[in-house]
């Protein structure tokens, strides 16, 4: 038995996006139990714990949350608790880990204390079995199957639309909005302009991701999957961020991955962009209106509805994680330091 | 008149910080009847909106509350107001925006928008007379003075006291942790190691800034600070989060500033620190315990209680941003692409 050739684990994980998250859809009945415990439940506020690539994937939430819940939602730090100690009174409050491993000690040692504070505790894993479905009180399964490379790809999309639909479930909607995603996902997965992109970027240093809104979840996956593959120092801001003090990392020899997709955040990140481009810099904008917005080469892809555009978003910023590792001579599937399931505390 | 020399602005108003420290100390009663208040209303949760800087200082008092208060609390993004009309209630929720100038148009559309939906909000700022002062039903004036040099240093660690000064009120304490943080700081801010800290990071492309629990936002600072003003790619990683995928984007060429206090942040952070040593980084460790983590180069700051040593850490890391953009040949007073009122919709 060989070993299979550098990246063709990530490639081949990232190739399975379309069909895993049709199937998501075609299963979406499977959440209908998990989303009535939660509307039954009528919880006033959600708190979201996670960590690395599902920390963007609750990011993603916090946003479906606020806009199509009317809840207020956040994003909490474990260690107050597992560091600190902390006992804050969760009742009424839907507690939400999300961890494809459902491993990681610290998250399951703060949904036990969650659930001890009176939150509804609900994991979102990859791992049915794991410690983490096993600590909360409900559990949502992704379903992406085994994911073997290192760097996250199908369970980051699986995740993003395992949320959405919890949440629209939630509010009684039948998920209209993703009914096409495996079609949609399969046209962005083949978007063009990635080849390029890797051939721009072949001996970048610098790279700034950004996005705005729901958008702001695939800029910091996106700088995420490109520090881990290409030890590449990329960082993610919010457009709005951008123009509030970091603007000065961009210059002429900063590439600036932008997304931009129909609908108003899409309309943000443009004004942002419109001053990032007159300093120089090179920008790679990718997104259904990727047309719009100043930059030097475009990824188009199809329209979605804003609120899953996420889930497409990433998908050619995976493919430029990967092509650019193997383009600059290292293994995606084997990025220096990392390990599958880190055990935090 | 002739202009200042380069970065003069930045380095008086660091060197300003002991004083602005003691005074707020000093003046500590001024909060009590807005803390006052805010115990009244017995919130039951507390939500951060805040952008840059500000957002780093409301990371630090999320900590506070959850660890102090034993409120949960999270940090909300601004635009799912601004940008898609998110209506959540609000009841019961403190509602607290921070932003130095008070003059970002999208905290004070938020803050209106709070207010409507049911919770009791507070501007912390350092301009008394501020739209979003203005716009809050309660405000603290963190009493700074003008900040003149574009990347923002008295203000950041005037707020983070401040926010503790607060919610210590809030919890009935009398300041205690922080009666010495004029002479604290002072020590703090000569902590030697900073011009060779400066001189090693001269010819540096990669920076990582490190930190856990109440430090994690000392790092997020540090690492702005580094981008803002020396055009570094600088990026910040909870000491949790570099052992779960971006420690590949560490290696021989990069250098990693850690931030390591006395306490259970500073005990979780040497275990991170023992993998990156390990892949070869160049390790500058700054805080009261760098002692006691593998480094090449320590800053040693005075020992403070844990949850009030962000307000000292940040202090020579500032230095070293300010001396690193002097080095480099830039104006740390005058980066480019950046102002200092930023208007966000």
């Amino acid at each position: 038995m060989t070993n299979p050739p550098p990246g063709e684990r990530m490639r081949a994980e990232i190739a399975e996006q379309p069909e895993v998250l049709a199937g998501l859809v075609e299963r979406r009945s499977a959440l209908a139990d998990v989303a009535g415990r939660i509307a039954a439940a009528r919880p006033r506020f959600v708190l979201f714990a996670a960590r690395g690539t599902s920390d963007h994937a609750a990011l993603y939430a916090k946003y479906l949350t606020e806009v199509l819940l009317g809840l207020p939602a956040g994003s909490v730090s474990p260690s107050t608790t597992t560091l600190y100690g902390a006992k804050p009174d969760l009742t009424d409050v839907l507690y939400v880990t999300v961890s494809q491993s459902g491993g990681s000690p610290d998250l399951v040692e703060a949904t036990h204390a969650a659930r001890a504070r009176g939150a509804l505790t609900v994991a979102v894993t990859n791992t049915a079995d794991s410690p983490l479905a096993g600590a909360a009180e409900l559990a949502v399964d992704i379903g992406a199957g085994p994911e073997l490379a290192v760097a996250a790809t199908k369970t980051y999309t699986a995740t993003l639309l395992s949320l959405y639909l919890l949440i629209d479930a939630v509010r009684g909607g039948s998920g209209e909005a993703v009914a096409d995603i495996g079609a949609l996902s399969a046209s962005a997965l083949g978007a063009e302009g990635v080849e390029e992109a890797v051939a721009r970027l072949r001996f970048v240093d610098r790279v700034v991701t950004t996005g705005r809104g729901y958008s702001s979840a695939t800029a910091a996956e996106a700088a995420l999957k490109l520090a881990e593959t290409s030890y590449l120092p990329a960082r993610a801001y919010s457009a709005a961020d951008l123009l509030h003090g970091p603007v000065a990392a961009v210059d002429k020899e900063t590439a600036v991955v932008a997304v931009a997709s129909a609908g108003r955040g899409g309309d943000a990140v443009r004004e942002a962009l419109e001053v990032v481009a007159a300093s120089g810099a090179d920008i790679i904008a990718a997104g259904s209106a990727a047309a719009s917005v100043p930059a030097t080469l475009r990824i188009e892809l199809p329209e979605a509805p804003e609120e899953v555009a996420p889930i497409l978003e990433i998908l050619p910023l995976q493919r430029l994680a990967h092509g650019l590792a193997l383009a600059r001579g290292g293994d995606p599937d084997a990025p220096r330091g990392l390990s599958k399931v880190t055990r935090t505390r």
